[in-house]
This record gives structure tokens, C-alpha cells and sequence, in this order.
């Protein structure tokens, strides 16, 4: 299912190269102001165009056809679209039997019985990552005041400094091929007491939605995997005020499901685009033979560029289901 | 909220040191025999009195309050009831302001303004787990023939040898620390096309009720954060024949969200108990002042060790719940 | 599914004859003062034993397993249970086949293809409504303040004097027979402004529960089916003053779906009981002939005498629903 | 919230005057051949422009923005959009103080803080009838062959001779007046065993959903509020073969919440237009005092004549979704 959320609820649709992409938001609270200029700063940290993205480039004018009413929310579901006007559906032609590796292309084919769009993706394109974008701006605006986000890559393949992403980028686009990394978001100013225990606790919920996002196969927060390697005495977090700040923040702001009101800290292991330029010895159901596989198509070299925004858009809704709850 | 799924819903309830803990399951096809002896297994897995694990020794015999009839499940909801027979609650007196750290102690009396039931860590102990590993076993019957699991411990602390793991338990637990640890859990048998876009992915819902097991701090599919190191050309699982088997599994057999046909792969990070014998120094609020924490109350060393067959049954559960919707 | 509501859900469970129903509550706020004797009052008007309603006559104590705590709610999942004690299974024995009309034996038999608890009824079974009862008593203590239910008996068959109703219903009973009836629920002190346009209507929310209790085969709100007698010009509910009071109620308190400040009315509609002791023609699915049944077993001559504290529960449960929501 | 549906679901969103109103639906299955022509037969009997209808005549065209591909649903939403087009805006100025008697606009004005779209009713307009109207269409191809609705006002104000309905609803209009009516939906061709005991029974849903229907305000199954009045060996559906068939039909096709086989029969009371031209004494914020009020703008005699459709669109919705999960 494409919906998901209780107290603010996404309704996602559309397809790579068909008319639109777009969401509804429901629960929005009514009086918020709101502007179609106020989604450009996050659409610009995900567009395409620059180095390490792909060349396609859409305008992503985001359409408000309801929910809102002289500038500001209305209460009533806001429905936000963007129009596909830069498509080039012909690069897609005969995926459909020697399917893409590592793509939906070859599942999505049988569980919809060759009735998916096939083109770009169809459902599955992340394309509709700028839907989520356009959520998690709505998202920010209904948290209260004081609270920050900050969105980084942590690596970029194996490259953990900052200064030679570019570098690592540009090598693997040079020989045809794609890289992965690493996605770090961090929140600052949530008060304690968001969440709950078991199947609402925050991390269950933005995992839930993070696993949303193509290209996502890891996720944790605070110290992550590496708390497993630790003794109690060296992962406990210490009290050392009635707020309940720690000392240290292992846990990533989060005890029991519930933020502690140190900061949550989140990252995300992205894996490097399936699409690349070099050919690939993959099956191919026409012949019913492994056959060389050269994809055409525009391409990010490394999608955790262009996905940071989208983390950090994802985190954010999640927090507004929990926060408009609490 | 505690109540999770669509179509195969569970809502848990029961408090560490309450009358009982349970569980009622909703949506289990009629038809299914089941007898309290089917859960024996799994149980055992879970139960403690092993090296490693807590003292406290509960029967953990289920009744089943409805749902089967003459022994069938009957489509009707199955709640699983387990007495609470062997809590010392005086083991927690004086806890509500001399919070241990890294538990849910602190937030939850301020969630709940002191409310929620501290004897034992109340609703967020891991006491509930048995309610999931009873979910668990359930689920594994709803599934269709030829699926199997098979779970393990990967890393304790950081060592990676099982045959060590027994070793470094001891030691943590020698002075009165306790320590982390790996899970993983591998399913083979899932056909190609559970699971949806988006939403609905295999990843999502697995991981969103993998964070709901205390001390889960990070989750990831087939190669999880490893794949963020790599090329594309290195990553993508090139496929080999027309059932759409891979040469690689390095998805963990889940593509845009969906099962591929390939065994499904994931692994879970567990924090150590933050329940240790050694004193921490920690905010008393009564006092105002940080002071020496003793923790008293039987622990477990390694909550990984039981934490196995828990990761098993809430993969099973997500399962269940994807199978019964495609 | 046996579950219902986002902010305050339930799940229920049980059969007529099994071992216990009960009912799981989650959302309730932590702090609320409950004890079970505040359930004694409401679980009175519900008991069988009063002339038109079953001799089966249960304790109908209350269980309460978890989220109480030193006589308080704790915010954590309230389950209550009510033992079955007073069962004789026997009466039920051959239903399989000569299937009680007008009852869910039928339905119930093939849907689950036989493996439904049939004995009184099982999961279908008037039974239940204990739960909801119960989960009634709990949802007037979430609603705020000031508000009051008031809950008549409007109708019993073609009877519409209340001094005659017991008359009526002893005929039915003295000729082997059952008779309907109406019940009014009349709420004041709801403020303005709860519910939603469109799927969360306080109506659509009140007739999706109502539509739970057995017997229930129309419901209405304010004039309900009088209205579509009526010109707009007499419909009308002229406002009179600054806080929405109207000079006339035909609305029954709620304009768009959402409530207006004034006093909202219910009425309900209930069948007569279909077990009655008068011998019924009926197809015997093993002669393959239509046969004479005769139904054994203890029946009320009019559930809506003891409907009436069921209707007024599920009308505070939809009002607790949209309550924690506003 | 303006979602709905687990197996198939809607969300709707939209003004009466605003760019757009619209519905996304989930859950379709793939492979259902779906064209913008397949609208037009229900879309035209909810049209204005008949007698007794507004004058406001929308072309109703509908876009599908996505979920289509080469003439077939692809298993991704589904997005139909009607564009409003024939909005005369300025015929509501002046509404926000001076409300409508028995319309949402107070309650919508004070629940959203007069951030509302006040606009033709805004959220809460008929308008959004149409889409409701296009999820039925989709519904009515999702349920499987042999399925057939029959729709009919079954009364007009007192009326119930089909003959003089047109006569009652012109004289309500010559006198600047609108009248109520009752409708009545027939499905036949439903097998038996679709819905559930409790929450999910036929009744429950279809209640739900009838109530997000603007003017309703009574809602029966079967004979409904007749069945009060009647004695259980009159009112019980005697079984007559194999089938499951009855020789009367009192429970309209429902036992236990779930379909028996027979016809279902649902009745629904829809009240008058509450915007009349006749001038209304009502409430003015603005002074303070009881005033004349004068409704203009373009609005139906009888709701209840579109509403058929409407009704129809809104059972055969409920019904996929019991029908998907069945």
C-alpha cells in the first residue's frame, strides 16, 4: 500500500514517465502558512543536474491542488503534484524481459502480471522520492519551533572524508559504474517523551519510512551496529540533569522507543545505483539465455547525494506522525 | 500504540511484573491446528536459566483464551496468555528517580507522569517478548509449506567466533558487565513478489517490529551497510535463470521492496542489557545530585542470546502479514 | 477484524462458551482513577436475569491483566477479561447442519469451513458485548467532563408507551417469541467541533461500532428517516445564538460530520431475538430437507432491554475516538 | 482523516472551488482494463442540470494521473482528478459570520479557526461527491462477475409514488424550498461470506462510508426500523436449500455482519437541502443578532435524486474492500 500514518498520513502516487507524481497529506493542521516557494530550498538539494546526479532535469514546480487557502492550510488534505515533463521513455524499451539486476524491474513484472509501467521505473522510480521531499517540508513546518535538522554523507564507498567524495564520484562515473554511502541525519530540540513503546516507538517508524527510499539496505541509530561490539558499562548513557541530558548519546536520543531528548541521530546505507553504464551478464527471458545487458538512460553515480534530502525529508515526517500524536 | 498489521494484526499487552503478559492475534485463517505444545520450542529458545542469561526462571506455559476450538484455530482472534508467576518487585524500589541509564525508566515516567508501572521496567520490559515469540509461532504456521529459518548468533562484542562467545559472556559477566551482539536470520523457501512498493516493502515492515524488541539499535538487509562501500558493478546480484535466482544475494533477498525469490537475509543489532551489576554514576532526581546507581535484579549478560528466536519470530510475523495481503 | 479506532482502539476477543472474553484497550491516557467496581454499575444494565432477558446468568467480574497500576490507568494496553462460567454447551449440540435462521450459524459454518467455535453462538455470540460494555465505562471516563448520557427504551415492537412494554415483551415470551425494539442515546455536553468531513464523521464512526452489536439492522441520528419526509424550510436548524445553539435539533447534534454543540440523539433499531422457543421450518443441511427446528437453549425475549447500556457504550467509545483526536 | 479502506483504499481530497477535487485508490488490482469512457454512464446520473438538480453544470471529465498503462490498472494507486471549472465564488462572500443553518459551515469555521475554505462549502461540499462516484466505478470492476446494483428513490418528502416525485420536488422549488427522499440500493449476485463478525461486518462499513455522504442521516439493512416492530417468528429468514436461501429477505441479505447469498438491501434517509433561496432567521456573529438571511447560489431541489448514484458508488466501495480481503 501507498498510505501510510495515523495522525499524518501520506497517500502516495504516481509513476516515473506517466503524467504526475504526487502526495496527499492528511492531518495537516489547519492555519500553517504555506507557499509553493517554500518547498524550493529541499527540491533544490534534490534535483538533479549536478556532479555525481543525473543529467535529467526536471523543473519540479510543485501544484497545490487543495488543503490550501490564502496562503495558509486549511485542515483539509493537501495535495501536492509535480509533472513528469522531461521523460525519455524510449531509453526503457525491452526491459521488460532481460530485466535490469538488482532493480525491481523482474519482480514487479511478475507480482503485477506485466501490468506495471514499465518505463523509468514506473512505480518503483525514485522519481518519487520529490514527493516525499515536498511531505517532509510540510512535516517540518507542523513540528514546533527550535527544532534543527542536520543532513550529511558519512562516506561515500569506502571514502569517509568529506573532502574526496567528489573525487571517489567522479572515478566511478568515469568507468561507467555507481557508488554507495552513507547518510547521516541529525536532530536537535526534540523534546522527551515522542513515541512509544513497541510498534510505535521512533525508530520503528522511521525505518518503516525509510525503507521507503530505493537504495536503502541498512539503518541505525546512535552508535548503530558498533553498540554490539561494546560492554554495558561502555555504551550506558549517564543521567547527569533533571532534563535527563547524558553525557554521552550512544543511544541516538531514543530509550525504550521513546526520544530522550538528547538529539536522535539516524544514518542510512544507501547501495550504489543498479544503473551504470557498463554492460551486464544478466538473464534475459526472451532468449531464456545470460546475455550481455547494456543500460541506456540518465543515472546518478551515487544516489546518496541527491537521497540526503530525502532522509532527512523522511525522518521529519515520521517525527510529525509522532508529535502530532503526543 | 500496541497494536500492529493489517491483516494478520497483533495487539500485546501485560506489564513485566503485572498479572500476565499476552497477546491476541487477528486474522489467522481458520483451520490451522495448534496446541500449546507448539509453542514449546520456540519458548525454550527464549527461555532463560542458560549461561549468559537471566535467573529468573518463568514456566512461560501459554493458555489460550480464544480462538481454538477443538484444536483449530478458528478465524476468530487467538489471544495467547502467559502468568507472570516468579517477579521480585522489591528488586525496584526507589528506581523512579535514581533512573537507570540507557532504560526506558527516565521517559517513560515523564511520558506518563508517573503513571506507568516501574516494577521491572512495566510495559517496556522484554518480559513482552514472549508474547512476540508466541506471535511468532503462529506465524510460522500461517506461511505455506517449504519456508524455513534459520537464525544465529554472528558477533558477541566484538568477537565473531561462536566457539568464543561463551567466553566472552563469562567475562562480561564476571564483572558484572554485560555485552552486545549480532543476530541474523535467513529465510529460505519466500517465492518472488511478497511485499509492495514503498509503504508495504519487506524491509519496512520487518524492520518497523524489529524495533519494537528492547536493545535493537540497527537493522539491515543481505549486505546491509557494506553495500554503501561498494561499486555498483560489485553490488548488483546479476541474474541467472528464469525463476530470476541470483549469482549474489547481496540484496538479502528483497528488491524495491519486494521478495526476489532469493533467501531473504537480515541482520540485527543488539545493544548490551543496561541493567549491570557495576555502579554507574548517574542523575538521582530525588537528591538533585549525580550519585552511585546499584542496580540489583537478575539480568541477562547477553540479551542477544535469547534475543535470537525473538528476531525470528517477528521476521516470521512480518511474513505472515505480507503473505496473508498477496 | 477484531480491532477498531487509531487514537483509542480496541481488540476484542473470546466466544459464548470458551473459557473467557475480554477486550484490550490502548490509547487511554495514563492517570485515570479505575477500579472494578466502576465497572458494576453499567455491567448491572447489561446482566441477564431481569423479566425479558436470559436466565443465563453470569458473575460477570471483570479481570483487569494489565495497564492498572496502584489504581490507576498507565497509559499502557488495559486488558479486561470476564471468565465464562455458566455454559451449557449441550444445548448447542446439531446446529451445524439445522442451522438456526436469522442467525450467523449459517455464514459463520461456511466461511470458516466448520472450524468456528458454534457453541452459543461462539465468537458471533451477544456475548461479547460485555467487552464493549466494559470498553464503554473506560471511554466515559476518557470523555472530559460534564458530558451525560441518557438512554431510553423507545420502542418495544409496535409499543411506543413505556408502561406497556413489559407487557409486550411477556407475550412474546408466553407465546414462545421474541419482539424488537428501538433505543435512544442522547448525549449532552459534547462541545463543538469533534469528528471530520467524509470518512470520520462522528456518524460514520458511531454506525461502524453500533453496526458491531448484534441485532442492530438501522440506525439514525437527530429525525433520521423523518427528515426525508420534510422541506428544507422545516429541516432547518436555525441558529440563535453566538455558541451554535439551534432553536430546533432535527441535525442530532452533528452538521458535516462534525459536532455542533448541541445534544446528539441516536436511535437504534434492534431485531427480536431469532432463537426462539416456537418450532421454525428450516433447511437441514444433512437430510437436504426443510425440518422443523426446535432451538433449546436460554434466550432473552428482547435484547433491547439490555442493548440499551451496549448502544450507550459504543456511543461513548466513537466519542472517545474523536475526543483524544481533536 | 479522509482516508478509508484497508484492502482497497481511498483518499480523497479537494474544494468545491478550489483547483480540483480528487481520490486516490490502492489496492486495485493490476490488469483491469480502465479508460476515462468508463466514467461516463455514472458520472452522468450524478450530474447537475436535470430538474431538480443545481443549475451548476461541471463537465466531470476525469484525469487519470496514474495507476494506468496501455488501457489496464497497473497494481500502483490510482488517481482520478476532476478539475472544477464552474465555480461562481463570489456567491458565498459574507458566509463566515452569517452561517447557513444546518450546513458545516460554523462547525468547519470554528474547528479549523476560520482557515477553512469557506468557498461553496469548501471540503465539506457535495462536490466531492464525484469522486466518490469514480472510486465506485473502479469498485464495481474490481467485484467479480454477476454482481448487479439497482438503485431508486423509494420517497420523496412524504411521497412514495415515483410517478408524482418530479410534481413534489418542482412545487419545494417554486416556493424557493428543497426536499428530502430515501434511497434504496439492491445488490444481488453476492456470495455468501463476505465481511466479519464485529467491526468489519457489511453493515459496519457501509455505514461508515454512507455517512461521509452529505445529508445522510439514516441508514437500514433489510427492513430496518421495521424489524423493531415485529415479533422474531415473523421477522426470522427461514432457510430453504443448500444455498443458503431464504423465503423472506427481512435481514437484507446480512447475518452476523457477513452476506448470506441473498440480495443485501440498504436504505438511506437523505435530509433536504439545507441552502434554500427561502430566507432563514438565523444567527449573525457579525451583529451579534438574529438575522434575515438570504442564501444565494445554484443548488439542488431534491439531493436525494443524485445522491442515487452516490449511495450505489458508496456500497459497491465497501464491498471490494470486504471482497479483497475475502
Amino acid at each position: 500500500m501507498n498510505q501510510f500514518g495515523h495522525a499524518f498520513r501520506l497517500a502516495i502516487f504516481g509513476e516515473s514517465h506517466g503524467p504526475a507524481v504526487g502526495i496527499t497529506l492528511d492531518g495537516v493542521p489547519a492555519g500553517i502558512p504555506l507557499s509553493t516557494e517554500d518547498f524550493e530550498a529541499d527540491l533544490a538539494r534534490r534535483r538533479g543536474g549536478a556532479a555525481g546526479t543525473t543529467p535529467r532535469s526536471e523543473a519540479d514546480r510543485p501544484t497545490i491542488l487543495s488543503g490550501l487557502y490564502e496562503g495558509h492550510t486549511t485542515g483539509a488534505p493537501l495535495t501536492i503534484l509535480f509533472e513528469n515533463n522531461n521523460t525519455h521513455s524510449q531509453d526503457y524499451a525491452g526491459l521488460r524481459d532481460h530485466c535490469r539486476p538488482s532493480h525491481a524491474d523482474r519482480v514487479a513484472t511478475d507480482k503485477y502480471r506485466g501490468f506495471n509501467d514499465p518505463r523509468g521505473g514506473g512505480h518503483f522510480s525514485a522519481r518519487l522520492t520529490v514527493a516525499l521531499v515536498a511531505a517532509g517540508v510540510v512535516a517540518k513546518k507542523i513540528l514546533p519551533e527550535g527544532i534543527s535538522f542536520a543532513t550529511r554523507l558519512c562516506a561515500v564507498g569506502a571514502e569517509q572524508c568529506p573532502e574526496r567524495f567528489d573525487e571517489v564520484i567522479a572515478a566511478a562515473r568515469a568507468e561507467g559504474d555507481s557508488v554507495g554511502g552513507i547518510i547521516e541525519t541529525r536532530v536537535e530540540g526534540i523534546g522527551s517523551g515522542w513515541g512509544e513503546p513497541l510498534f510505535d516507538s521512533v525508530e520503528g517508524w522511521m525505518a518503516h519510512l525509510l525503507f521507503a527510499i530505493p537504495a536503502v539496505k541498512g539503518i541505525e541509530f546512535g552508535d548503530g551496529f558498533a553498540v554490539a561490539t561494546r560492554r554495558g558499562s561502555e555504551n550506558n548513557d549517564l543521567i547527569i540533569d533533571a532534563q535527563g541530558t547524558t553525557a554521552t548519546n550512544h543511544a541516538g536520543g531514543v530509550d525504550g522507543g521513546i526520544t530522550n531528548g538528547n538529539p536522535i541521530v539516524v544514518r542510512v546505507a544507501m547501495k550504489p545505483t543498479p544503473s551504470i553504464a557498463r554492460e551486464q551478464m544478466t538473464f534475459n527471458r526472451a532468449s531464456g539465455l545470460v546475455e550481455p545487458l547494456q543500460i541506456r538512460g540518465r543515472h546518478d553515480a551515487c544516489v546518496a547525494l541527491r537521497g540526503q534530502v530525502v532522509v532527512e525529508a523522511v525522518a521529519a515526517i515520521a517525527l510529525a506522525e509522532l508529535y502530532l500524536r503526543a
